[in-house]
């Protein structure tokens, strides 16, 4: 069955790194990501990194291999492990060469709006997963997702990531997971980017992972079909949005809090 | 003296239609501007208009001529009325041929982190004027001038336009023009955008025009240097932005009030 | 045992009509509240009402029918249904009369930082609920807590309702139930409060009561103890908060729903 | 001429120490008002100070000497000053005590939807100054307008004070003072509460004076007819609010700032 109807039918878990920091860490982490999605064939597992974190807070932050290099670490995930994959794209001209990879293009928060950008990744026939953007209310996310259907292409799944909340701050107001869930796609909750704190710690991005499992349970509630994690043996010492990732030993946890 | 010197000295204001909707029509208001310009020594003119609207709500609204045909506009009117020009770019691609035109390079709020865009606009050279997110403060805009700053362009420009307030709506939080003042740059006060409704008005973006003398007469008490204001001679029936675009007879008046 | 040690035992369950419309409504209400208390003894139910809604949008709204009055329509519940009771006070004077019959005195949200309600609560030796107001944080809540327990008094409980997000929109920020909880006192989740649309109807408060079953589970989810779910048998022809309050006859189902 | 009638031609500046530290701190400060009020005659001064602040964060503040020592101390400023004079009442019972001194009753903010308070004050006579809430919009202020002018007193002033923004920080939208300005009511802008940062330094309310100049020419910009502004010898050891009140030496400046 194609992915997109899988996703319809079961709780998908969009799993991984936030950046590609090297071959070895996406082998660690999607080797878990493999055992989860084998262990619990009632749910979709999907597996995530990002070649480019293109809007670092400083031009000093590490911005990841690049979409040539990337797109080679993603393929040879899919090759050991046959998991689906999917990244971030941040201009036009990426959709087409990510989509010979991946199942799944991700919209950035930020970029919600872009209409060349949503044109371009609904034109490569994948699956489009457009993130609500942080000053968005769900109801407002029509239309970016008709920007995609009237290009043609209706694999469209909504994420929520939460909006700012005064400055440095977001917070999540789960009522739009309902609202989006109106017009008829797949909604996915974003657990690890809401929890963060934007601009929180002085030059980089704070965040709190404490609630992220408290978070994906709240979303459930309001009618969530999906749960985006980032994962991270070490988060700590992760090169990305540390705080706010899941330690990799603790996430086959979170994932069954969710699934019982 | 060269143009950011020039706007270092004297309060500047940003004029032009939204969107380049046709050559007569910034014929018209560019031939005001310059009049005001001629009129006024003491302050300093700069035309505007947007060549594409990358982010409107709906996928059916005009965009605009797109780079090509748009820098042959801009270039008609430099050429017609020895004004300096300036445009917002949307991907990093874009900034080297605008800069072919404009003397400054705009950079969209919702954009204003991509660094790859805010280096591109870099290093052409020309004055970069970064727009503040409507999700940052003005001390997170320290992040993004130093994006330019490091890639070797000393000529940044900061405006503000108001900050998300609950959903659809904008407030203007003056304080932000005190704050990034403090970074040494001149900042500018966008009087027209920050009376927007976002997607207030079911599909496309409301406002209220009412607004725009007093938010700049306010940016003025909080040390604003600029002011940026989009004007049309009929903007009720104008293809963007209508609702809080100035009527160009109204135009001369508002800016009177500001350098009285 | 005590109703303190009860509420930190097992989960609670603050039930009742918004106001005290008339006596025969309390009876209808008190009654399945009783049945649900019995039904599942692993809970711990309270009934609620209010005598006077002293800030209601219009001065034209029905206001209850004030405290001696109200009072006694509680006694009748007390009397009748052996159901701990509250209310909630709003000038000091009405803690001492109110503490003649009620279990635990609520504090409106508004009126959480007035030092001279929370201390007359507090020296009442009651339970004392202080609901949030929409504009602190969890963590803000140490300091009106800190007022009652310096009153001699450290049967505290907390209410969550809810932030103001922009004009006339509340959202819940579940972190904050989960910050309480860290003052070591039980935390309640107000799920139809928080619902809410304030003065979002033209001179009265809207809301939409569809949110009340989801809210409750989330709220649990960030380790809610108890919850405040106002009730009615015909809410939409209440006297006052009609649009939030849960059918009576779809109580139990939410009730369970959180026990399971 | 009554005093309401001058608020409604001059423009009118509410000034004075936040709290009655002692009667020696009102009669230095009513000095410098009172020497300003007779050297600007195009305006309207009126002392202001509290008897109480009922809602400090913390139990441990200063509150003030209390109503009736209170209100002899301002019979006193207006024996030897013959200023008027007004001050800020929390429940019912003290309209009717401090109308018998006070010009002008004013309303707190976080109470300002209570009833019987805005009743209470509407009786007296007395004109009533409601402080906008900082969680309502200037279009919400029409009904507790409405309160006092029901009550039968038509002499009501509204009062801008911002609204909160995210946890800790007020922002002012000075758009409400002209939707307020709409319902024929004089409007006041409090330049000194709005630069506040509530809870926002530990256990107690933190701000900044620097900004206070530019509130109120903001203020003026978008039509405001009155000022206030808390003013101390020494703020910096003031008892209450000292981060944002102006220091009494600066006062003249910023009133004469604002009436070229």
């Amino acid at each position: 069955m194609a992915l997109f109807e899988q996703m319809r039918q079961k709780p998908f878990f969009i799993l991984g790194p936030c950046v590609m920091e090297n071959q070895e860490l996406l082998y660690t982490v999607a080797d878990k990501v493999a055992e989860i999605g084998a262990k619990y064939p009632q749910i979709q597992v999907i597996f995530k990194s990002s070649f480019d974190k293109a809007n670092r807070t400083s031009i000093h932050s590490y911005r990841g291999p690049g979409i040539e290099k990337g797109m080679e670490m993603l393929q040879n995930i899919k090759d050991k492990f046959n998991l689906p994959v999917t990244t971030d794209i941040h201009e036009p001209y990426q959709a087409a060469i990510a989509a010979q990879v991946v199942d799944i293009l991700q919209i950035p928060a930020f970029l919600c709006r872009q209409t060349d950008l949503l044109v371009a990744a609904a034109v490569t026939g994948k699956i489009v997963n457009v993130k609500k953007a942080q000053f968005l209310s769900g109801q407002d996310m029509f239309y970016p997702a008709q920007k995609v259907v009237e290009a043609g292409n209706n694999q469209v799944i909504l994420t929520e990531r939460g909006n700012m909340y005064g400055y440095n701050n977001l917070a999540v107001d789960f009522r739009n997971i309902y609202d989006m869930k109106a017009f008829g796609y797949p909604v996915c909750m974003d657990c690890t980017h809401s929890v963060q704190r934007p601009g929180g710690a002085g030059g980089k991005t704070g965040g709190d992972r404490t609630f992220v499992p408290m978070m994906a349970l709240a979303a459930k509630a309001f009618g969530a079909d999906g749960y985006f994690m980032e994962a991270h043996p070490d988060p700590d010492n992760a090169l990305s949005d540390g705080p706010n990732m899941v330690k990799l030993h603790e996430l086959e946890g979170v994932i069954r809090s969710l699934i019982n």
